[in-house]
C-alpha cells in the first residue's frame, strides 16, 4: 500500500484473516452503563488468539506476503503481545518467526512466544540493541520484517476490529481505542470515517506515556521518552505511517492517571467478570473520572487485550511479598 | 410443585424468568480442547445477573408467589450468593428481601446484598442461629422463605441453564456441573434426562467437601461436615429434596482436590480470558486431572458463577502480606 489503507483495503484484510481470527462479541454491562449514564458497547479483543488485537495485524501482514517472499520466515523485535501474535500468525501460514526480544523480557511473556513456535533471539534491552540485532537476523534468513503498527498492512488489519464492531452495532456516536504507537487508534479511526462518518473516534492515553497526546496538540511527531505506565502495551511512540493518519483521523486523545487505569481495569473484572490487561483499560479510565459526557450516548470501547501476568495484579502492588 | 420439577415445569420457569436472566453465552477454547482432546462447550453463568446461576433459581420462585404471597417480602439466611440474587429478584419484582447472615460474613459479600436493596440481620455464625433468626424474621414480616436448593421452583429455575445448553449445543455426551446443596446438579440431570436422555450428567464435588459423593455412593443422605474448600459455594449438604433427585438422576459423582480446582480456576482465566470462582472450575479441575477420559467427546461444563474477592486470588495465598 502506498498510502494509508482505504476501505477496499479494509475488507480486503477482512477477508483474508476471516479463517484464522476470532470475530470476537460485543458485551455490555448494565452497572456500567448506570454508572455512566450511557450505553457502552465493549468489543472484546481480549478474547482474540492470542490474547489481543495483534492478531489481526499481524495476521494480514503474513497472509499480504507472497509465496516467496513468506517462505524465508517473518520478523519482529518486540516483548510483548505484536510477538506473541506475530508467531502465532506465522505458525497458523506455516512459516518461521524470528523474534528479537531483551534479555529482561518477563519469562511469562517469552514462554508465551516460545510456545507459538518462534526463533527468539535476546539482545540488550535498549530500541538501538533490538533493531541492529533484527537487522542481523533478516540479513542472515532473509525473513520479512512486520512492524508491530508502522506499517499499512497491520493497521488495516487492526482496523477489521472497528469494522466488526460497526457492523454488529448501529449508530454509535462514539467510538474509543487505547493509543500507543497507534495502529489501532489509526485503524478504528479509519473503518469508522469510511462506515460510520458521524461517529467520533477518540484515543485514550496513560498520562505516563502522553507522546501522542502531545503531537497530535502540537501538530509535530513528539517521541515516547522515559514513559512510564502500568500499561505496558502503550509505551511506544507514533511513527511516520501512523503519525499523519492520527493528525488527519483522530477526533480527540484524552489522558488518563493511573490510578484511573487501575480502576477501570477492576472494575471491568468486577463487573464484566472478563479478565482485561491495563491497556485495555484506559478509555473506561477516562469515562469513569469523566473526562468524556457519555451520558445519553452510544460509546463503542475496543478492549485491547487480556494479557495479564496473574501473579502481579496492579492492585495488590505493594502486598505481595 | 408436590414432585420433582417435570419438563412443563422447567419450561414455565424458562418463560417466567426469561424477561429477567441473561441467556448466557455458550464458550470454547481451543486450548482447553487441545489440552483434553474433546470438545468442551462452557455455559457460562459467571455472566448471570448478580454473578451466579443462582439468580435463576431465585428469580423463579419470587415470580411464583402469588401477589399476596409476595407483598410480604421474601427472606433467607445465607452469606453467598443466594443471598444476592433473592435480593436481586425480589428488587426486580418490587418486594422486600430480608437476609440472614453470619456477623462474620466478609464485607465483600454484604455489600453486595446491601447493594441491591435487601434488609439484612446479623446471627452468630452457626447453622441454628441462623435458622432461628430466620424463622424470628419471617414470623415479625410475614415474608416468604425461599431455600437456596432445598425448594422445587429453586432447582426448576436452576434446571434452565441446561435447557438452553442442550437448545445451543446438540449431541453433548457428557454435562457437568458442581455440586453442593444441589439445585444447580439436580437441576441439570433433570433437564438433561428430559431434553437428552443419552447424555450422561457428571457433577463434580471438592473432595474437602464430599457429602454428596459419599451420600451418592452410600444411597443415605449424609450430612457435610467440617466441610474445608476453597469452593465457598460447595459448603452445604444436600437437602431431603435435592438427594432423591441426585440418587435417581444423576449419573456419577466424581472429587477434585483444593490444588486442582485452583489450577482449573488459572487455567480458565490466563486461556479463556474469563473470571470464574473457585465453585465453578471445579468440573474442569476434574477433567484436567483426567478423573474421566472426554477424548472425542462434547462436553459441557456450567460455569456456575465468577463472584471473587479480587484481592484475595488463591494462587497468591500465603504470598501477600
Amino acid at each position: 500500500m502506498a498510502g494509508p489503507p482505504g476501505l477496499d483495503e479494509i475488507r480486503q484484510a477482512a477477508e483474508r484473516i476471516r479463517p484464522y481470527i476470532h470475530r470476537t462479541p460485543v458485551l455490555t454491562c448494565m452497572t456500567i452503563d448506570k454508572m455512566l449514564g450511557g450505553k457502552i458497547y465493549f468489543k472484546c479483543e481480549n478474547f482474540q488468539k492470542a490474547g489481543a488485537f495483534k492478531f489481526r495485524g499481524a495476521t494480514n501482514a503474513v497472509f499480504s506476503l507472497s509465496e516467496k517472499e513468506a517462505s524465508a520466515g517473518v520478523g519482529t523485535h518486540s516483548s510483548g503481545n505484536h510477538a506473541a501474535a506475530l508467531a502465532l500468525a506465522a505458525r497458523t501460514r506455516g512459516v518461521k518467526a524470528y523474534v528479537v526480544m531483551p534479555q529482561n523480557a518477563p519469562a511469562v511473556k517469552r514462554n508465551a512466544v516460545a510456545g507459538y513456535g518462534a526463533e527468539i533471539t535476546f539482545c540488550r534491552p535498549t530500541l538501538q540493541a533490538r533493531e541492529e540485532m533484527l537487522a542481523k537476523v533478516v540479513e542472515q534468513t532473509g525473513a520479512a520484517t512486520v512492524h508491530p503498527y508502522n506499517d499499512y498492512r497491520v493497521i488495516a488489519g487492526q482496523a477489521t476490529a472497528a469494522l466488526e464492531l460497526i457492523e454488529d452495532v448501529s449508530d454509535l456516536d462514539i467510538i474509543m481505542a487505547p493509543i500507543g504507537g497507534g495502529g489501532l487508534a489509526c485503524g478504528t479511526a479509519l473503518s469508522a470515517r469510511y462506515l460510520s462518518p458521524r461517529t467520533r473516534v477518540i484515543a485514550a492515553e496513560p498520562m505516563g506515556a502522553d507522546d501522542a497526546y502531545r503531537s497530535f496538540r502540537l501538530g509535530e511527531l513528539v517521541p515516547s521518552e522515559n514513559p512510564k505506565t502500568i500499561a505496558d502495551g502503550l509505551l511506544t511512540s507514533l511513527g511516520d505511517k501512523t503519525f499523519p493518519i492520527v493528525t488527519e483521523y483522530l477526533d480527540d486523545i484524552v489522558t488518563v492517571s493511573e490510578e484511573d487505569i487501575i480502576e477501570a481495569m477492576r472494575c471491568v473484572w468486577e463487573r464484566m467478570k472478563i479478565i482485561v490487561e491495563p491497556s485495555a483499560a484506559v478509555p473506561l479510565g477516562a469515562l469513569l473520572r469523566r473526562r468524556l459526557d457519555v451520558s445519553g450516548k452510544r460509546v463503542g470501547i475496543i478492549l485491547s487485550g487480556g494479557n495479564v501476568d496473574l501473579d502481579k495484579l496492579p492492585w495488590l502492588a505493594g502486598k505481595s511479598s
